[in-house]
């Protein structure tokens, strides 16, 4: 066990910042420390925050906090959302706002700037959650744009995700089908007291009972029926399907917010009651390994690439005029995995 | 070479058709086809259209067709964008306006479904824009959304990158900042004609201006300043250096679109110019290469994960219960790449 792992485990904050620092810039002096904590992680409750920019996910996730605070939870909170006020990329006023916690030990912020990183933003947050997790934190909320697939991996490391939607964006519940709807387990309607809310509430609903439509129903039984001897029984959900709640908030007033922490609390007692929790940390261990492996083995790939035919630059060079083959290149290094 | 190659490569839009659903679908047939026909790409020029769900890039893209059809060029249109109705996310009034170009043989469209595909949005993408090319379409349109670090590496794979905002969404801008600024060739203000369209154009001006004032100056010659005897002379933007031109646009009328396209041209021969081009298209080829690369490599190593360690719903199980270690199996796989 080394140092930084063993002051990371005692929950020690700059020891996590540093660590979470080396991540974000992706220094391989990482892997040792995050090896070294693993063993301990997978204590923390962990929820999503997702939806378009400008949806008011830093002011919901600000609330969040306060209302874990009340009720004793350490909270660790993750800024994947580059336009969150908690990652420096909003305007003044939020800033300000958010440091209500600044004097408050059981509230950990940090942001991950990773851009441009080549895929790694994914693994950077999994393994970031686990930092958090290894210091003891209780609720990990993880704030990302709802937009992207890198982002729809991110959501899937969550035991809950909470899509965040605005009164007045039907184009952006159209992008939600497409990917995180699937994903969402908990829907918020913020800013709820503006034009459209009860609007986007039945938009959610449909776009919800229409996938509830499509599923396979459980098959009615005539000869059950007729032993019942009682009207066709309406056909309840099942105990092991989650509805997901659609809750109305305005979180720059408090409204609202309470319910949506029972929503998501409620979810956490249904996964633990159906046995679902273990197939959400199978998920998202299989998301986070799967954004590990594919870093780790591009970072390999392009090390043994260097030696054998030059710079990533050079070879690129090479490719865009049509002297070197991409498709042999890739084939020739991942025949290396397949002996 | 092969006869789907060939039939791709005469311009036939079935086979096209055929190699991109085999793409999209992640088949190990499409690989040799793109082998066969990659020594015949790089005569398309690659557009890119992003910005947010709702921004109106597919009204866009769509009077860019007319535009190109009007000067005699052929399109093709690559939507990767879940809510354009080219790949059958929007509404119906939509999806009955693109019928427009339905009888043109010169117009061919076609989207891209891959989604939760681990990763595979960027390499398809590039694999597709590269069968597009091998067609003979002159112009090659890709529409995406702006959000998300895929979304910005798609971006990388134009020549001109048009980034659409629309008025009233300050807190898109704030996103735009975070990454596909960067990216940004041309800015179009769409739906000029709403409240705040100036608003936004000032807006990207002065986030252009910061960008540029970051930026390292020519050192400004004391002695020439003097031997001229004139007054210091202004600070003339470098003719190596663009200026990401802002149109305004009223798609939904076809206002502004004429301008739109001119910029892209302009943007074109600017790079053409000054030998830039060649800069673009080995930025292109290195995140096509990096996509491809990262894919096939991922796919080999869970081949050989599943025939070491067990299937990776399995690998995950044990994981999830401390039993493995993900950093461990990641390290193992990735040494046999380092040998």
């Amino acid at each position: 066990m080394t140092a930084l792992a063993e002051r990371v485990l005692e929950g020690d904050v700059r020891a996590a910042s540093r660590l979470m620092r080396w991540i974000d810039d992706g220094l391989e002096g990482a892997a040792a420390e995050l090896r070294a904590i693993f063993p301990r992680t997978g204590n923390a409750y962990v929820v999503g925050i997702t939806g378009s920019p400008g949806a008011g996910k830093s002011t919901l996730t600000d609330r969040l906090i306060t209302i874990c605070r009340k009720r004793g939870l350490t909270v660790g909170v993750l800024a994947v959302d580059p336009t969150s006020p908690f990652s420096g990329g909003a305007i003044l006023g939020d800033r300000i706002r958010m440091q209500d916690h600044a004097g408050d030990p059981g509230v950990f912020i940090r942001s991950l700037a990773t851009r441009g990183n080549l895929g790694g933003l994914s693994r950077a947050t999994g393994d970031c959650i686990r930092v958090m997790d290894a210091m003891g934190r209780q609720v990990v909320i993880v704030e990302t744009v709802g937009v992207g697939q890198d982002e729809i991996d991110i959501a899937q490391m969550a035991h809950c995700t909470v899509v965040v939607v605005v009164p007045g964006m039907g184009d952006d519940i159209q992008a939600i089908k497409a990917g995180i709807l699937e994903v969402a387990d908990v829907f918020c309607v913020n800013k709820a007291d503006q034009d459209g809310a009860d609007r986007a509430v039945r938009e959610l609903r449909s776009m919800l009972e229409l996938r509830h439509a499509l599923k396979p129903q459980p098959v009615y039984d005539h000869d059950e029926h007729h032993r019942m001897k009682g009207a066709p029984a309406k056909v309840e959900p099942r105990d092991d399907e989650w509805e997901p709640p659609i809750v109305k908030t305005v979180a720059a007033r408090g409204d609202g917010v309470e319910e949506l922490w029972e929503a998501v609390e409620k979810h956490r007692a249904f996964l633990e009651r159906t046995g679902l929790k273990k197939a959400k940390e199978r998920t998202r261990a299989a998301t986070q390994f799967v954004a590990l492996l594919r870093e780790r083995l591009l970072s390999s790939a392009l090390q043994r690439l260097e030696r054998e035919r030059g710079r990533l630059e050079e070879v690129a060079s090479r490719i865009a005029e049509r002297a070197a083959d991409p498709y042999e290149l890739a084939e020739s290094l991942a025949s290396q995995l397949a002996e």
